[in-house]
């Protein structure tokens, strides 16, 4: 039988990119924004200054030193083994983040082929059996069963089964 | 109605790679190669240095420079109001090529938005109405309908409908 196709996002879903925000905008204003006045809230919408936050996103490095989440690697690495694993990012709306990416998860996904990596703009091309994301645009276009990885952004909605940190990815898919 | 979803390749179908491997080629060796001494043959196996050319593919700046097909950018441009166009290119397996496909496709096809543009590893993932490729392994795993663009390394098959130049892309999609 031929595994599942099994599409993930990278920004807010393997990668702690609203962390990032946060740790520029504190290198930038000196001021340590609170996770949780971030709650549902649009992206970029708690920071006192949101233009900041648009800005990060076109910096070069801004990308490439994110962390990951906890547990988001290993998981990855134990569900490459039971699905057909695709990673797919929006990436090209920011131009310098494509390479950034690729070097990520170079360095963090080694067990990942250039094979399984998407840079798009748009993921309404993409199809596949799940799809785990925390845009809500994503995951409305794709065709399969759809799962939101739980973002500040996002908690407002309740479109979607949600999963809320990799323990859980790994519980609902392993 | 919603506009028909047409997935159109870059190296080879758009962009005229094949030429860009004969400059470089005649600039190492100071050998012309004729391109009909390529035809039917797999990519590379028609030079006589056949690992040039997979050199070449990872040398910074090859895939920058190449020349758009003849009337491929103004065909493309009309494409583009008729239906849901993507630009759909498996540039992940060298990694210098993301950034120097996206500046090709800014300078030659400024009427496309980065939510057009795809670059992938596999094409397995990308669904659509239309595909047109000059790779027979990127068609086998289209759901849609399958065109091959004519170039040296496909002309042994006889699997799809077939495209030999951009006059008959328009005359068949226009």
């Amino acid at each position: 039988m031929a595994m599942k196709r099994l599409i993930i996002d990278m920004d807010d879903v393997i990668a702690d990119t609203t962390g990032q925000f946060i740790n520029y905008y504190e290198r930038e204003y000196g001021v340590l924004i609170d996770r949780e006045t971030l709650h549902h809230k649009e992206e970029g919408e708690g920071f006192p200054n949101k233009e900041a936050i648009m800005r990060y996103l076109f910096e070069p490095g801004f990308f490439r030193k994110i962390k990951p989440y906890e547990n988001s690697i290993e998981t990855l690495e134990k569900l490459n083994q039971k699905y057909s694993l695709y990673i797919v990012s929006a990436a090209m709306q920011f131009p310098q983040s494509l390479s950034e990416k690729q070097e990520w998860l170079q360095e963090h996904c080694p067990f990942l082929t250039w094979k399984q990596i998407v840079f798009c703009g748009s993921k309404a091309v993409v199809h596949g059996d799940y799809m785990i994301d925390d845009m809500i645009y994503n995951l409305e276009t794709f065709n399969g069963e759809k799962f939101i990885y739980t973002a500040p952004h996002n908690m407002q909605y309740d479109l979607y089964p949600r999963l809320n940190n990799w323990r859980e990815v790994a519980a609902n898919f392993l």
